[in-house]
């Protein structure tokens, strides 16, 4: 029953890494099991219950020993899978302590609470492999900080930049997906106690106390409030994560591009990977393929746990139950982005070569800024973008070099030499705060706290 | 191997019924051994095969000699589950037609195509359920077609109606959503066979008859192109279970509505369902509330495959992947809302005295339109609705019948005698066209195609 | 009142094209004036009303007597703009007439009847796009049959196609839009009348012949029962904007790939357009990037009206007022998508030569799969396969055309000749079906229904 | 131009409060003109401009002398508003400086910095409203502390709560939407300027320089790299405002059905509003119902906006533009459910006696959780469940009390006597820790940091 399930035949791409055992089924009873043992100790620790009844319950709580299909089965009789679980659980307790189990609460608090625990379970690998994917950008932007490669707007080659801003940029945005889901992680999963509807009326005056020993016993935030209905954390998990799938979409995307046969720049080096069933020439870019593929799925998800919020009275006809696989399919989704994107950037392979090539294929064209800019204080900012671009519509239809044609237009030599036109035109002499930029996201990522 | 799978934690509520069989592994895997036997069977007919390899391949497709988590997780290594699956195909087969599985085909034609099959069978379940609640629903407004209730406009009671128009309103949405997926799965979902870049370069010519041919072996439709990148089928299939998703889960929000503790209207009828863990009274409507949750889960998954539909090229980067994870959830949780609510309403018991009851609670209020209509053409629509507006201000303040307190008012007595505002403020009499569109309702339904 | 608003900021963008207009507020309260008169004229036409107080109330359905701004204001007060039009209205016609407007519909009829009124006058501005957009895809296709060109799979060049095959693949998504927008423009955008609760109580036996009557003077579809909680339509609807929306991105997104400055396969022709603010070189696909961006916006839109399907009873508490502007966005964006897309179509500008010659840039790998194919009768699919890797895998490494390396391969000349591998690499003879696709979809395209 | 505009025909229900100015176009025009001119003065603190120059840019930035519908037609031409906005404020400096407008940036730049400049005076409005229903909230937990009430399940009474507690959940979640709104509007809105790359080329060595002033002019964040490919920040800003239409919507919904004719425990307050346009006997609860219509429309444009998040290197092809009015659209939503919420719950009527009798009239079942409690430890807590609900059925079926039939039943008396039932069946008896949470929740309230 608790060995790990067989991967499904989706899962080594939508499924991939840890994060698919962290939200199974069996996960999710044993984070129920955890739950129905924190809630016997914590009534023991408020004097509710006796300490060795406590013990009874805990030890009773192994996976092990539980049919999670036949729960699955019992629970549309119910409507949630916490009855038959507390049922097997009383029986599996010698008495009397197996009267005591669930002592107080309803299903949602059970449930709910596992929530939290499969997500702070499942959160960790996710982190462990976007800490890992942001130290891979980081070792990028370290290394090609002085990489010139052709910075592309509206997928238009537009200006020079350094392959190691892009990984910096991409880099700030893992370490933001990180900072936000550690903070949602450490202060908003919280434990949830409140009883058939919220007042926590059997446990007399000792509601709050059990609640917070629960929350302590389980790792979780304790709340000043049971929030079965307020779906606040929820909320907050879902966007985090859905946030994190964007800032994990957004390095897949740019490398899937970068890869382009005809642009080349990087390549995935993983060698036994990304052969093609019908095409022997080809190289797919499966790991970036896949982050994307499984970015992509997080919006959806959030919103349907977003549209879930709002909850009816003290519990919802539908909202509540609706949660439940969106979430496990959220953590599955962002987690798997998170086990790719991790593989893709601590292997990818960098052509600076070719990049250089791409840059230059456009012989001095983007570098027209540059010359508009140090026309500008004569000409007007204006007047200098017109005389620029007329050069570059002239080299361009006659194919030759934009140094040769600014050369040749008198408004332009009359304010700087032909030297100036060739210093101008150099690419490595216009990168303006490329490398600042790069160390500030390096410095960002260094002083953000680890443990150990 | 080809066992049923046991059902997971969750999936007796959120996929409930046939259709979680028919989106698990073993009917994708089944779906796409069914396309390469089909492939190979087409070839044949095409005069590219000949028969007997044909037929070796067709026997070799069979579901319980492969291993799907292998599949899986080989899976990852091109980025889909089907090289693998045709190298394991391949070596089933003796030879020399173990070299013909999969000619000219790529792994998206398999799985697209797979996909359509899984779709068409899974509908197929979905309908049958659709239907048997549309029948049900028919079957309560057809009995319920005089019973009378307060219809309920933003929460409040607002004018008689009748149990069977609202029935036959469900009933409506039912049909309409039916006839929809009905369409969807004749006409759009269609066999996929384009080889590796849309031209079936390796079949010569043959080609369009290749692909026709598939088509007729499959039961799918036939397509004009191979439509890899041009997503306009998985986007009617995703919406017409959207619009299905809605149509199941309005009677879902009435009846919790109508099962209030308050209204105490309807009851749903399984009596082994709904008790509560912890609170020996409640009989909760397990099955509209159900159905109502695997409805809200619907518009996240279709937006998700939506926005899946700008696929780059001849073969999508992400944009494909991220579709079949969704596509299975839509069907499933969509299968089960059909599931749910069909149980529900074959199972409904309604209580016209209740209804009646709570209608006769306000005292005649409800009415007020009628009375204002009919002092309307003596006073106009506005003053008429404003004389008649304080009588019910009065009513309510001093807890009067409305009748009462009409005939203190000179301005009605004026206009209209006292047994005609008892008879105005009798409900019965105050119906419309309510059974006549309940007969177009059944009508329609009846007169809808079906099979056998 | 009645003239045109100007367009907002980001309009030219955003809300290109005669839809603005369309889904502007004059507009929706022109419909809803339009519902009135139409509802009083078919009272008429049932007895319940003389003729000439119909054509008195049709006459004052006169937007320029109507301020849009008050309207607003006062909606607040009951919850939707219909009673202070009603009022309005009213006093607008000369008694006795003016206290039979509205007669016998609640607000929710109205506003449900204008929004089928105002879908119908944007679909007809999108569909003419659409077609427009359609057509200049099919030229496209008609024109460039037999322009070579790399076929492109996760970004990687796969195999030659040509260029018209791919304009025949957009062109297939965006008849597969039109036909299913015109489908639901004529059979599903239906008038409403139902009353206050569904009944018609107010106009007694005659509900469903002004019900039919009144979507007789609109042009719309009768519905055999009052849709205002049922919201298969609006579903629809939605659904069908949705899938456009895809099929206007599809060549949206392909196009801004193929103007990369590195690809350079395609440029846009509106010479005026494209500049950029800083890069005085810059020729950006404007339109194209546009028709993504309004297609980007659908499929939120869509989720939240498929969301708000689950009406409460006979008026919903929250979910029919959020439909409004949704619907009014979403037809916006898509027909500002569909305005863009048939700028980009009829003006790009092709460039075979540079096709050419990126295919040409691989020496020869793209016909890899024709060697293999060529080669596996003899070694069987996968050993074919193999051999045929190995030697691309050499021919990159060391800079060679395949063609070389092939003829050094003592297991390849086994089987083919020399010139044989030179055949099999030309890519004009491995085009398989490509012109036999285009032929098809240019015939279902001239085969689609036209007006006049 | 700058005078503010009139409502639209939806605006006074879906665009309600301060918001709809804040997200106008003339909101929008002003930003990016803070923009440019808070740029100049940047410029001017790290040398590279005059500060006269500055002054007279700064000077310029003036909302009345632009003109936004042409600016909105030029915008087609670039792809985006601020090229033509450049211009015509470039024409109205007076020379030289004119020259110098914009100098380094790139039209995103303006563009972002000026979202976040909406963003952040959208939020000054939209937490005005929250903090305000927070506060109103807070006051009916503290009011009805003590007012007994049905605590509902699944739509089903279930125990004993008050309506103070009901209050506090609200509260919380209204607190923790506005906690989240404050954290993201201080450290996540933060000033962009990358130039046309991300390297501010055109600023030499002063870029960071640059960046960091005009952040602190603006009064935004400082980011450590340019952000305009990396989304986290919008995307949080999205989130967290989708997190406040969720807990905008819960109170929403609650107040909806409170409000129900057959329940009748609140009625909104505000005498004016909430009649029919046809029956004149009703009381809609508006707020509550366009706080709900409002609160709907958010998870989808948050699904937009993060299924954005994938740009394409150094400036999206589509994704960038397809935020900006979704963005727009979500402020105003959110805005107006806190415009209307507030109103709600400052004006919410309360009937204490009405919750009393809807709590007595299911006889003590409601009870019955502690009846079972309070034998459980004599019977075993399965066993206790099971003979109370028997007696519940019982008593349901014979329309008697449950005490009554309790008393007659001989396992109880076995237990508890007839003093102690009619004890265990007072339902102020039975509120647990109802108090000390609400309590918790007000003083969380009343901790959290207040402005002045």
């Amino acid at each position: 029953m608790s060995e790990p399930s067989p991967p499904g035949l989706f899962d080594g791409i939508l499924a991939r890494g840890a994060v698919r055992e962290a939200v199974s089924d069996g996960a999710w009873v044993q984070a129920m099991l955890d739950v129905e043992g924190a809630l016997a100790r914590a009534q023991a620790r408020a004097g509710l219950l006796a300490a060795e009844d406590a013990q009874a319950i805990t030890r009773a709580c192994d996976l092990a020993v539980f049919d999670v299909a036949a729960l699955g089965r019992e629970a549309a009789e119910t409507g949630n899978p916490v009855p038959p679980l507390v049922r097997a659980l009383s029986a599996a307790v010698a008495h009397p302590a197996g009267g005591r189990v669930h002592w107080g609460a309803t299903s949602q608090d059970v449930l709910d609470t596992a929530t939290m625990l499969v997500a702070t379970r499942a959160l960790g690998w996710l982190l462990k492999d976007l800490l890992a994917a942001a130290d891979a950008a980081a070792g990028l932007a370290e290394v090609h900080r002085g990489s010139l490669m052709a910075g592309r707007t509206l997928l238009q080659q537009a200006l020079p930049i350094t392959f190691g801003l892009k990984a910096a940029g991409w880099l700030s945005g893992l370490d933001d997906a990180a900072a936000r889901l550690e903070e949602v992680r450490r202060y908003r999963l919280a434990a949830q106690l409140g009883g058939a509807a919220g007042t926590l009326a059997s446990l007399g005056a000792h509601g709050p106390a059990v609640l917070d020993y629960l929350a302590e016993e389980l790792g979780l935030a304790a709340p000043r409030i049971p929030w079965h209905t307020v779906r606040t954390r929820t909320a907050e998990l879902a966007c985090a994560l859905g946030e994190a799938a964007g800032a994990l979409g957004k390095p897949g995307r740019d490398i899937t591009l970068l890869a382009q046969t005809e642009i080349g720049e990087v390549r995935e080096g993983v060698a036994s990977r990304g052969g093609s069933s019908t095409l022997p020439q080809k190289h797919n870019p499966i790991a970036a393929v896949s982050a994307v593929a499984c970015a992509m799925r997080a919006p959806g998800l959030v919103a349907t746990l977003l549209s879930c919020m709002l909850h009816e009275h003290e519990r919802a006809a539908g909202a509540w139950h609706a949660e439940w696989r969106p979430l496990s399919e959220l953590l599955m989704a962002v987690g798997s982005a998170g086990a790719w994107m991790r593989d893709c950037l601590e292997h990818l392979e960098v052509d600076p070569r070719r990049m250089r090539a791409n840059l230059d294929r456009t012989g001095g064209l983007l570098l027209a800024e540059r010359v508009a800019t140090a026309l500008a204080p004569a000409l007007g900012r204006l007047l200098a973008q017109e005389v620029v671009a007329a050069a570059c519509t002239e080299a361009a239809a006659t194919r030759r070099q934009l140094g040769e044609v600014l050369k040749t237009r008198r408004e332009v030599l009359a304010h700087v030499t032909a030297a100036d036109v060739d210093e101008l035109l150099d690419p490595t002499g216009y990168l303006g705060s490329a490398a600042a930029f790069v160390d500030r996201a390096l410095e960002a990522h260094a002083a953000r706290p680890r443990k150990g």
